[in-house]
């Protein structure tokens, strides 16, 4: 299978080296806006060869979208018009906007709407890894608006990827990923930012940071270019979100202010009993 | 060393099975006004044998209060009232207050205020380590209000657990560890309570949630009988703190209401940037 891979970061490269490693690419080429990135990829053999976007699709078997989501908007109504025979996949993080799009296109039955549940807080060709996508989900959205053939050989790629398939509507999709996903992203940056209100350049108090601070700030590492669109494409959930959000956290500040013990025992304890629902599911 | 331990959970439990394996205590008895977490001491043998407060602090050399930091409060000075010989080093995560009630006692200058920085989501001496400590920094307040010798006992006791030492003013200790503690575990109380708001019983959310929402839930499985009094006992700095959390994270759903993307570059970079410097030190 001729795979084209269009955005050399962390999915791009960790793509490349997984279904080359599986066996499932015989050849993959590879795209990047930024020189770096794709000079890394060529330099450490992640990829076979560089090519411009449109060449590189005609020539593939599968085009895989691993760009940022406004970069999937843009290429892959471009690409649609130019292709006939090939599947084209993307990898991004919100689904309504992209599906909308796809749904418009004539040839709109040959794009997967996908999202590999998979990701860490580093960027980049360098930061990508093998097993990046093992025993992680990946989603499919609105199967129903593809045709047999390219929903099939993308099946069959993410099952080269060792991932377990769920299918869901790109909206439900979408509200379900604010909370879970995207919502953690800004509290994460929200929190980094706080800290460093309060650093006092002589004292350095980054030192005394612990294990627990260090596991809520780990995604403020995460890139700006990747998460900007996100948060726009998906800014309705993104804000209901953050308004509940802030209510939960408005009632800490509430009960805190007020002493109220047994407020703060009640959160707390109904916190405890859903933390341990979603461990089981984790 | 005779050791006896008030408190017998995570700390407590990890305390006894990282003094003993190092050598540093040859007896260690332990207390807890929870019936099943003395008897899983006794029973697998984390302690030598149980005894009632004041028995067993008399016959101790070294007193450790690892209870939640209200129990502090109360034990510390009715301790002082009954020993001459010994010292007593508590484990509180807050220290304002509690430095404030040994100033006030006439013995006061042979109860150490410590916090050791380790800990994980979950509680109870089923959950404790020999290795929690290993490595961490463990922090004592106001060192020039000790005698010398049961300072040196503490320094050395914190020794055998591997820690690295820092000392600081009670009132800054609590002030930073808002912020790079506490404030942690209110954010992630708080996401697990917002999911569960959002969570659809016939579609099992949580089955999605990923690498992302789950580092930054963890915390939410904490003690709530540990947390609570923490953040009473730190009242104004957490209030400080989530205000400054609050708004942080409203400057996010201002930029996001209203599409401004350089907005939110500009955040989110400025975050990377505080990150990496955090990331350093962790």
């Amino acid at each position: 299978m001729n795979i084209f891979i269009i955005g050399l970061g962390l999915i791009g490269g960790s793509l490349a080296k997984s279904l080359r490693s599986s066996g499932f690419a015989d050849e993959i080429i590879g795209f990047d806006r930024a020189a770096e990135n794709l000079s890394f990829c060529l330099e450490n053999k992640l990829i076979d060869g560089a090519a411009e976007v449109l060449e590189g699709a005609k020539a593939a078997d599968i085009i895989i979208l691993a760009t940022p989501v406004d970069g999937i908007l843009e290429l892959m109504p471009a690409l649609l018009d130019q292709l006939d025979e090939q599947v084209v996949v993307d990898m991004g993080s919100t689904k309504k906007e992209i599906v909308e799009l796809a749904s418009k296109h004539p040839k709109g039955q040959n794009f997967v709407a996908a999202h590999p549940m998979a990701g860490i807080e580093n960027s980049g060709p360098a930061a990508s890894f093998e097993q990046l996508f093992t025993d992680k989900v990946a989603i499919i959205c609105n199967p129903e608006k593809n045709a047999r053939m390219p929903l099939n050989l993308v099946k069959l790629l993410f099952k080269a990827l060792n991932m377990k398939l769920i299918y869901m509507d790109a909206e439900e999709h979408d509200k379900d990923l604010a909370y879970l996903s995207h919502l953690s992203h800004i509290l994460s940056f929200s929190l980094a930012l706080t800290a460093y209100n309060v650093e006092d350049k002589e004292r350095n108090i980054y030192n005394l940071a612990g294990g627990g601070f260090a596991s809520t700030v780990r995604l403020a590492g995460s890139s700006a270019a990747m998460w900007n669109p996100i948060f726009l494409q998906n800014k309705d959930n993104m804000l209901e979100a953050l308004d509940l959000y802030i209510s939960n956290l408005s009632l800490f500040k509430e009960h805190i202010q007020n002493e109220d013990k047994e407020g703060l025992n009640q959160l707390m304890e109904k916190s405890n009993t859903i933390y341990k629902i979603i461990n089981q599911s984790l």
